[in-house]
């Protein structure tokens, strides 16, 4: 796939999801918990895990409709974790995606509930009532796959870990199961949730999975990266606060030059898992991500 | 079903409600978040919600195995949203179920993760990788009525307009709408999620999601009556907290009598429609439980 053939495949994506959030996210819910959920959602953010969702089902040739209910599903459950990692007592930040946050816009108190309601609209969407055309035992298992990346085990789990390490030396070791869990789970399960959408059989599935785990990790590398080497203005939220809060970061721990000769190796991990699932030409666009995720600037 | 009989039910329901709890909250999760969900959820509460399904199931002669992780799930839902909502920004309570709340003992950021991550499990519980003996389009079915019972349009809506209430005359209806959300949404799906674990014809749905309805309503004017006659000792919360933060309750806008009223009456309705859904002595717990509801004490 060219880059321009990536573009522009992108962009349609891009079109369609933020119209199905739109479609989705619910203005009409009471006492302006509506607004603030569209706020913390809406027009903002790259859009990589659904993104990710949509090129795994393309190169399973998996079933689009069930796709957008993932990749919305997805950026729902990436979105809520932001709204609630911003808030005072966690991340105390005031600035995302280039606009004030949720709880600086809407308070607190209609922040967390936010957050609350995203995560439940996120398994709403992907169990519709009338079956939205998706085979409900593939609705199950992308309701497990979601559920799991996003709670103790995944997600959750390793923004606990987070608020426990700050402070502390963590090794090497230490600091990858931290983002495997807490940024990594959610972006190798959005591939996974691509994959799920179409036939796959168990060799692309694991290699599809690797994948998944080395983008996922290279995306908290160069994030780690990016916290020291860019402005607030570029970044769309505050730079340099990992160091400012003493946070342990693969910067910190290993160095710049080192911190990016892993993103390095990370993203050559990611095309030879691509290679080892065999799919071709079909998982183009999942090829060109994983360079995207590393040589990203914001 | 006597009194009796209901007892030694419902004391078989709670024991085996309570080791699915113990088996599916992990001791596990990182950093001390399995400890801060496990006390959040376990060893305390009345377990209405379990017990409502676990009824339902029974009378529509439903799968028990499907049943046991919906009363979990919808267990999970209720106490992620209890410890969100003693949060200082929320309700600031200190006591719960005669404990200190999940936030004074562990911190609000953990507290927060905490509830975040029992919500991604009720839904992880929903849909057992190995599918647990449930059918997948059960468990769509079940993921679906607790997501819309969580989200927006049910109990974290209900919360956004009682944060928006507090301090404001609010009417009947418009109070009733709260409560129905607020309260009233998950009580009614837990009836709803037990239902479905079984076949039950469009007439009995109705029957029993009116029941539902009567008693989600009836739980909340009591819960307003109570908050005014019990102490804080017998509740195992902070009593008297809605006159204090000036919330309109139905004791405030009725009166204590008219209350008390409102509250049988909803109980006739409750009965009223178990006698429609023609389930017979099947849903014998069911009608035991709207008595319980109403004559319960804390």
């Amino acid at each position: 796939m060219t880059g321009a053939d990536f573009d522009a495949w992108a962009r349609q994506q891009l079109i369609d999801v933020e119209h199905a959030l739109e479609a989705w996210v619910p203005l009409a819910a009471p006492a302006g918990l509506g607004e603030a959920m569209r706020y913390g959602v809406l027009d903002g953010g790259k859009r990589l895990r659904p993104l990710l969702v949509m090129a795994a089902c393309q190169a399973v040739d998996g079933q689009a409709a069930a796709a957008m209910r993932a990749a919305v599903a997805v950026e729902l459950i990436h979105a809520y974790s932001l709204v609630h990692d911003d808030m005072p007592c966690m991340d105390n930040d005031v600035l995302r995606r280039g606009k004030p946050t949720v709880h600086v816009k809407y308070g607190q108190a209609q922040a967390m509930l936010a957050g609350d309601a995203m995560q439940a609209l996120a398994f709403e969407v992907l169990t519709p009532d009338d079956d939205g055309g998706v085979p409900p035992a593939l609705q199950a298992r992308l309701c497990w796959l979601l559920a799991r990346a996003a709670g103790h085990a995944g997600m959750a789990g390793g923004q606990a870990i987070d608020l426990a390490s700050i402070g502390r030396a963590l090794d090497k070791n230490a600091l990858c199961d931290m983002h495997r869990r807490k940024t990594g789970a959610l972006l190798q399960a959005s591939v996974q949730m691509g994959a799920a959408c179409g036939a796959c059989g168990d060799a692309a599935w694991q290699a599809l999975s690797d994948y998944g785990a080395a983008i996922g990790l290279a995306f908290q590398v160069v994030d780690d990266i990016l916290d020291v080497t860019q402005a607030s203005e570029t970044l769309g939220k505050t730079a340099g606060k990992d160091q400012h809060q003493n946070k342990p970061t693969y910067v910190s721990l290993l160095g710049l030059a080192a911190a990016r000769r892993h993103a390095e190796e990370l993203r050559l991990q990611a095309h030879a898992a691509l290679a080892r699932s065999r799919l071709g030409a079909a998982a183009g666009a999942l090829a060109v991500l994983a360079d995207k995720v590393v040589e990203r600037e914001n």
